[in-house]
């Protein structure tokens, strides 16, 4: 089932690829559209598709022509006003996507008219269908990359990748513990846990499903699964099967935090990136004080942002794009979706059930 | 009031000055006694007076004839077997303590017979009369240091010295908030952030004396005393009258815990070293993710293990034992208790009310 599922999204991805068209707008108009929201509210009540004249690029710009973006949970929360960032009003949804360039400003070095890209700026507004943006605030993406990979680089395995980076120094057949595991920064810890030689043992909630979730999850490079009950009885750790682990990563909270805190070795970090229980991390005195336990959060916008420029960033990209074009880093389970009809994809993203979080890609032609 | 306290406590600490008895056992034999523990209980219950008859040092060994050991919470749940630390039994109770050397080893190269040193090794049981020790493993004090500083050097100034120093890089004006902050170990912290140009807020439980005891911390240093009620309400970093503290201290836990973290800026960290509400620390996602909130514990133990031999163990005892003598570091309010009293001591230390946990020190003859 889940094998299905999974092959099923590939065939979409090839079935929807973009038509490739080279055009030059610099001295000519077009007619873009866009998701525009003018007050916070649910999305499906607040955005409106509006369309935008565009007069060209600057000297130092690109426009791109948008060929994929998701929706993701923190773009929903944005738009309702429940998120950390506030966008300006009126604003454009979507926070990452990948896009053709289609023409590009006079002075602009490292971009070519049929080049892909993403942007690496937070809050551009990505759901549309051109978007004019400065050369220095994109990063070029080779066009073999499957294009939900693209359209999907910059928020979830990137999160993976420095969460399993920044923390804590992890060696070969070290041992990482999450919970959450099919959620789509889950999946890519998984897989990079694979990539790196790190041993990973990654917690979901018990479903009807549970075995095709297992299989799926092992597919992908998961050492161990285990359903929060399973964790509770578990002797992994104590008969000495695999090491405890160095690092927890935690996106429900609530109870399940507290057992991967349990599990924890002596000086382990526990990362918060979600919270999907709406209970908080509670920890007892003890595990900090003769445990040494540290519990930290992560948000990959602050990391963007403080190291915008940074060979870090740059590093970590073409890490994860070799990765992906060498198939060891998969795009979880998504569907494509028209833009006209986006409330249909935003309504399911809120509903979300299934297996692992299904992703809804934007696509604007 | 508060003055008062800590006035008569030093009087009772010059009444009490040891009188200076060199004397050499190294090749003459001593009865000693110690306060022996065979099983772990209450310790009015299970400490015995023991006697034990010493026989000289061996060539790197000093006798250390002991002058004062304070009486600390650890040291009565160590007896209690509730501690981390569970020494092998029978065991001696006490974990620091100032003694004078009487008595040295032919090989002995840093001390000499009158030199004053406190043991620098875990759970070596200082509430006894006489110790035999290897040299590496002592810190020798200067004299004119006030016996109950010196017997109390290794477990709260130094808990309180790593605490602003290893966890946030701490200039001058920046704040640091704390609770508990009439505990032993609170009370060395302000000294110490007063020393160091630091902002210091403290929170303590109300209680009927409570202008007493902001009158007796603020002369200590605080510049901020703040009931937890107050600090709910407090304008203090509404208002930027003062930065928003970069580092908190929790010995509380519970809601204490949670009001400190309230408080603390982006990015902030907050130290556990104690629980004494016997709740556990509970923190919100969004102040993980969003607000880079850190949480983390500290335990001296562990700390002096990983450092045993480190410059910065020694340069921190050089520092702390020259703003002990520069009256910048002053002992918290302190009982001598003759060591046949040492029931009422254990007694009392369970039982402790007033204005800042009174510390008993035990004095051997």
């Amino acid at each position: 089932m889940a094998n299905r599922i999974f092959k099923s999204s590939y065939v979409l991805q090839k079935a929807a690829a973009p038509r490739s068209i080279s055009y030059s707008i610099r001295r000519q108009s077009i007619i873009a559209s866009k998701l525009v929201f003018t007050q916070y509210g649910e999305p499906r009540n607040v955005l409106r598709k509006e369309s935008e004249e565009l007069n060209g690029v600057n000297d130092k710009q690109v426009l791109l022509k948008m060929l994929a973006a998701p929706i993701n949970p923190a773009d929903m929360n944005t738009i309702q006003g429940t998120y950390a960032v506030k966008p300006k009003l009126p604003a454009v949804g979507g926070n990452e996507g990948v896009g053709e360039i289609v023409s590009v400003g006079n002075n602009v070095k490292n971009f070519a008219v049929g080049d892909r890209a993403v942007p690496l700026v937070n809050a551009l507004g990505t759901w549309r269908s051109h978007l004019i943006v400065s050369e220095e605030n994109i990063l070029k993406v080779p066009k073999e990359l499957g294009l939900v990979e693209a359209a999907t680089i910059t928020v979830n395995p990137t999160t993976a990748f420095r969460m399993l980076k920044d923390f804590v120094n992890l060696k070969e057949n070290d041992v990482v513990i999450q919970n959450g595991a099919n959620s789509t920064c889950g999946q890519y810890a998984i897989q990079l846990c694979k990539a790196w030689g790190i041993k990973s043992v990654n917690i979901v909630r018990n479903r009807q499903t549970i075995n095709d979730l297992k299989l799926y999850l092992k597919e992908l490079g998961a050492d161990h699964v285990l359903t929060e009950e399973e964790l509770r009885q578990t002797d992994l750790f104590r008969s000495k099967k695999l090491p405890k682990p160095k690092l927890a990563l935690n996106c429900v909270g609530g109870k399940s935090a507290t057992e991967l805190m349990r599990q924890l070795e002596t000086g382990g970090v526990i990362v918060t990136y979600g919270g999907m229980s709406r209970e908080p991390v509670t920890v007892a005195t003890s595990a900090l004080i003769f445990k040494d336990i540290r519990i930290v959060g992560y948000w990959m916008t602050r990391w963007s942002n403080e190291n915008a420029k940074s060979p870090a960033r740059f590093n970590m990209y073409d890490e994860l794009i070799d990765l992906m074009r060498n198939g060891k880093l998969r795009a979880p389970v998504f569907e494509f979706v028209r833009f006209d009809n986006f409330k249909n994809a935003l309504e399911n993203t809120l509903t979300a059930k299934g297996m692992a979080g299904k992703k809804y890609i934007l696509q604007f032609e």
